[in-house]
């Protein structure tokens, strides 16, 4: 199996599955190519909060604004999953999580794909990543040795990205928001937990109804809610929390307890 | 094979894949994942039209405004295929077409699958409807009673949709508009074959071409025509007819004969 | 493996496959769903970009802004792979280009597939191509003409759509933006090799940066690069080509070299 995810939208992740079904019988299953364009550090959450629901699969993600710089091509193995793509971050919160998850104490691998020519510098995912990830496949995750272009690295000296954790103190937290997702909700870094005593917190000042469903409220109206994802969320039930807070990637939000 | 609609958008389909895909090798059909948002009346018509096409199926539909709320998540079967969602009347009008479409009269059974602490109030697609999805392929349609959390229920008791009948006068007749799709075509459920007969009618007052085609009428000019759902659409060639006819979802449309 | 392309949007491709896996079993492959809106140019330079890379495949393709009118629909044979869709040149460049680059010259057979009382005059997709490619999957390249509504016509007499090549004067060269992609790059006619020799050139006038990526520039800055398609490419690092140069799909675009 190889999971495909990027950035590219309509027509190029066709050129992408082309490549690999040229080389390879591997099942294709598509996690989403309307990402965030560019956008490494929401690519990355995604990644992390979907691939490790997969079993056992080569994860090919292409988003890469620095294609064609001198940004690594890399291969990841963690246990029986090989994760393919840029070394800018947008794999490691990925490959942390599944190994996290593993029974065992999963092998950890990483290789540079080395690069000769490419037919294109705008285009690695079809002429450079989607090679790598029908090998990869082809081989299996425990020989990626074998493949003639993967060179071992270092897994310390991957590319990370790192998302924070928020900031308790005597009358609330501050975190930040991570990600907004397709309908506006804010996903924060704030853990669920830590709403779960309460009926209101303030948001950035404002008083906010918790719920725990959006239906909690009337639909148009404000709430705070935990996620699908384990955090605390800026929501509005039937509209958009991110327009309704006024709240980006990157925000703080500041929740308050009284 | 199991089908996939939702109104997720992105990245979260794939935690559905990821779900079943580690439970299960069947193979996975996207119907659509950008159906209309949190419009249960939408995505029941689009079901209704799409997944009476397939082969027997397990049909995975997540339009569900009301999660978390105390609506019943259920399993349907109507012969071979199986529809699992929310019991908020997204699933019936594809169940009712389904059975109506089939040489036989079909076994129907519904099922509530039961949900204990679900890891999320919000999201049901991917910790309760992909997993029972996935359990209902395994077993197939003809034992889902013998999966445990499955507990059977009345038909009769299932939350339905119903999309109304229009109303013949004496020289016209009365519909409404049951939904918008992506090219702003708008479907109306008044049957086809009250227009055939016409090279005009009189749609909400305005003189307007019947055509057999889009290319009918000049591009960017207006028209009714027979959709291939057989209801008379409200079009405009190389254009929006929403925007044209100034409808929406919900709308009366009044065609006068004369 | 048969790949599907339209510019169905959401829901409509998921009739088509029902309809596919309810005649074959053949493996799926979306090529795109949400190409241009009715532009059969737009569509055949992306399909031209993506089929050649797949293995032999049945190749459905509705991009079909004449549907129901006297326009054929058509299956094209070149070598092993089968294109099925509307004869209005969306087909043919892809077509040209799997010749071009098979290692023998493939052999090249033309069908029209003949209509009788389609469910829909506006859905061929679903009741036209859809079936047509199933069938042609069943039977394989080899024995089209088994197909009994399959009837032989002459290739020469096949709509094509041809991209003009640009042209060179003395001090520059003149050609056309072929196609804007969903990141806003505009993706012209005019080789990659005319421009690289030159750090900078003239786009219409304005001074430019040739770079080898988009990183060449500061985020925000305009570039013209060559693009995965091998052609000159009007772009912006970290943004869109089109709103900066002020280019659309078939507007001129002039390259001086002084």
């Amino acid at each position: 199996m190889i999971t495909l995810a990027s950035d590219f939208g309509s027509a190029y992740p066709a050129a992408m599955k082309g490549v690999i079904l040229s080389k390879s019988d591997a099942r294709l299953v598509d996690v989403a190519h309307d990402l965030p364009r560019q956008n490494v550090r929401a690519a990355a959450f995604w990644l992390r909060e979907t691939l490790p629901y997969f079993p056992p699969a080569v994860h090919l993600a292409v988003i890469d604004p620095g294609v064609g710089t001198d940004r690594r091509a890399v291969a990841l193995r963690v246990g029986d999953h090989v994760l393919v793509g840029p070394d800018n971050g947008v794999l490691r919160p990925a490959a942390r999580r599944i190994a996290r998850e593993s029974d065992d104490e999963p092998t950890r691998e990483a290789y540079e794909i080395q690069v000769e020519n490419p037919d294109s510098m705008t285009f690695h995912g079809r002429d450079v990543f989607a090679p790598a990830a029908a090998d990869a496949h082809g081989i299996g995750a425990d020989a990626l040795d074998a493949i003639e272009r993967f060179a071992p690295i270092e897994w310390s000296g991957l590319t990370d990205c790192v998302f924070p954790d928020p900031e308790r103190d005597d009358d609330g937290i501050s975190g930040e928001v991570l990600v907004v997702d397709d309908f506006g909700n804010c996903i924060t870094n704030i853990p669920g937990n830590e709403i779960r005593a309460y009926d209101r917190v303030a948001v950035n000042g404002e008083p906010t109804p918790v719920g725990d469903t959006f239906e909690a409220v009337l639909r148009g109206s404000r709430l705070v809610t935990v996620g699908s994802h384990g955090y605390v969320e800026c929501d509005v039930n039937h509209g958009r929390g991110d327009e309704a807070f006024g709240l980006a990637q990157g925000d703080t939000v500041r929740l308050g307890f009284d």
